[in-house]
């Protein structure tokens, strides 16, 4: 009567899911709207930085080996003989006691090899001429910041696959991009299943629940970088559900559905597979909450079959979906971020499966401390608006111990891990 | 012919800016488009959850009194008298030895105290009828998730001027928030100014640089969750800045411009201060990069004169416009996070003002460790790029060895502190 399901360890269960791991295309977007996107294309100095050799004070540009005896008692003396704007240039020669009087950011003007900060020099008028003097010596290339000094021409600056922040912004400007190249955004589908499931402005019925899953799964997918396409919740049958993922399959990039994946007589998940002719990666993981959550393949596109339960729906995403997600967006280190942190709360009690408890993680004294949040009784919705991280207690015959050090895994951080699942992830008996 | 400014302590011009920090409307969007911003009410419970007892699993809903003589060699025997899927009710009294066929998330009949997991029965029909048999007692309430247990009604589960994130999605639309009360985006308009300016999409010419600040800032403001209104850039001319400046002051909540704020001779914007009668909170900042960071007000406006030089835009940004922002939005904590971190190269030359150095903070077993990016000379644009905290070394007279304990400040922390200038920034002398 009952299919006998055979549980994977976590880590084999990505392993298997990030063999249809891909690459999207990359699209041309206006700088104005490239923050927060992934580049898809290296950035490449098109000129040095700076390209002239140039004064990072206001002050005077002169010839150093003129303040050679500059001293308290007989300061050097300099003819003021122009002055230079930022973005404009001095074309003279600048001769033997000549000064440029020059601000922030203007080129050095041709014969001068140092710059005096204004507040350094003393200004007079004689014989109606404008002069300076200074105290002290100066050497050869002082305050001058020099041509390529910063950035070479031709440098790759930023690589391909990194989110575009602030400073990347200003490169990009810096280096004449107007547009950029960043990676499309996949299209992800929802499709929620449930007959016990309300729409969210919809009165509450006896033995009914509003849908939380889809609008859940949706932040997440955008938080993850996705697009959503949300195809709306279903009754539990067969025919409704089977047309609906087919449909679905052709228009998106990944297709997640929700609930439907347990042994129950009401969940047909299974058999729509088996109709879809897809290849079902697994069904059964080695974990808590989650361990019904499902994946499959159809044409080399991925079906996500996540719990209806919706912290099993919430891990089951980050664990899965989100490294395809990543890959996707050309991200070198697609899974969450994984660190270890002082575990606040002790667990005596032992599992075989591995635990992603749902937690909070502070910095303290510069340490990582993991606090587990609210009940984490996997139908315990109101604990993932606290939780920044999983607290991942491994499958076995132990509890572990306040103080203990544990991994976590990061959900809001934006630095991700290349494969985090080593030992004791990786395999399961 | 200079003026002569006086500079104040990071920590003190950071109050003097926060005395003028508001809080901004709400308005209300959609649960779809309410990923990412700012709660501007409770989130409160309509109902108990569950607001029914129901079932965590698939199984049989029982009376437990009748399992207590239940064991391996004496099973107890029930008759199955129905089943509910879930989102379904059973409306019949179950009695003695009459089980009921549960789903997930089913509500549990009247007359039943516990569910007994599927895997555990064995099924078998007889005189037509369908029975089960069970190997062990159960104790009253056994797999039951009780009405209310992981939430009240009225309970306030999120607080106005928390982020929200899938958790908090999932919540919202579990209590029917179909549109949402959010924290509206404060407008911050851009100005920037240099004659030395190129747009972005213009070749260089000698002297000149294209304009970096305005992408960046731009994308600052997006970071910190304002809306940017960029007015373009404009020559080193009064009369131009000013009637721009003052235009732009009645659109926006807050104003930005760059450039024109030291004491050169083309940096006219103190006298652009004086016209528009605006009272100058603090023109000179104890601190690296950034020290002629200008702050005013105007009718209660602030109006922010960073730095034409990026780094020390970036850094007059985040210290002292996000807080502000941060603060628009509701947040309780508007300022970057504070955290301690090993410092993992020395800066030995003291220096009297506060630095901010640009670093790239990583955990490494727990620890956080922090790395200077780049030359960290104030023109190095290519380090803004890598930078993902500010490392805080406190002016004074001495330097800084590798692996001291150091403040840093992170740059895409979703947390933010509360007050993070205690000593030493609280006092330049």
């Amino acid at each position: 009567m009952l299919e006998k399901r055979i549980p994977i360890a976590v880590g084999d269960a990505v392993a298997h899911v990030m063999k249809y791991a891909k690459h999207g295309e990359v699209e041309r977007v206006p700088l104005t709207e490239s923050y927060g996107r992934i580049l898809g294309e290296d950035v490449v100095a098109d000129h040095d930085v700076p390209h002239f050799d140039r004064s990072p004070y206001d002050g005077f540009a002169i010839r150093a080996e003129d303040t050679k005896k500059a001293s308290q008692e007989h300061p050097a003396q300099f003819e003021v003989v122009g002055e230079i704007g930022a973005g404009s240039v001095f074309t003279e020669e600048v001769k033997a006691f000549q000064a440029v009087r020059i601000m922030t950011g203007a080129a050095i003007p041709t014969g001068c090899d140092a710059v005096v900060m204004l507040e350094l020099t003393e200004g007079f008028q004689k014989d109606e001429k404008t002069y300076m003097k200074l105290k002290r010596p100066f050497q050869l290339g002082d305050n001058i910041s020099f041509k390529g000094e910063d950035v070479k021409q031709h440098d790759v600056l930023v690589e391909k696959g990194t989110v575009i922040n602030p400073g990347v912004a200003a490169l990009l400007a810096t280096f004449g991009y107007s547009t950029v190249a960043v990676a499309r955004r996949p299209v992800i589908g929802i499709v929620t299943t449930g007959s016990e499931l309300l729409e969210v402005h919809e009165p509450l019925e006896p033995g009914k629940i509003r849908n939380s899953n889809s609008y859940m799964i949706a932040a997440q997918i955008m938080r993850a970088g996705g697009t959503v396409r949300y195809y709306g919740q279903f009754a539990d049958d067969f025919d409704t559900c089977y047309e609906m993922v087919k449909k679905t399959m052709e228009e998106v990039d990944i297709l997640i559905t929700t609930g439907g994946v347990s042994v129950g007589d009401y969940d047909y998940l299974p058999a729509i597979y088996e109709k879809l002719g897809a290849h079902v990666l697994f069904n059964k993981v080695a974990m808590r909450p989650g361990s019904v959550t499902t994946v499959a393949e159809v044409n080399g596109k991925l079906l996500f079959g996540l719990s209806g339960n919706p912290s099993a729906c919430y891990v089951g995403f980050e664990l899965f979906v989100r490294p395809i997600v990543q890959t996707f967006l050309h991200r070198k280190q697609p899974h969450m971020y994984r660190g270890d942190a002082i575990l606040m709360k002790g667990f005596p009690k032992a599992n075989p499966f591995t635990r992603f408890v749902r937690g909070k993680v502070e910095i303290v004294n510069g340490q990582l401390q993991a606090v587990p949040v609210g009940l984490d009784k996997s139908s315990a919705v109101s604990s993932l608006a606290d939780a920044n991280a999983f607290i991942v207690l491994p499958g076995g015959t132990r509890g572990f111990e306040e103080g203990m050090t544990v991994t976590v895994l990061l959900l809001e951080a934006e630095q991700g891990s290349e494969w985090p699942w080593k030992e004791p992830f990786q395999s399961y008996k």
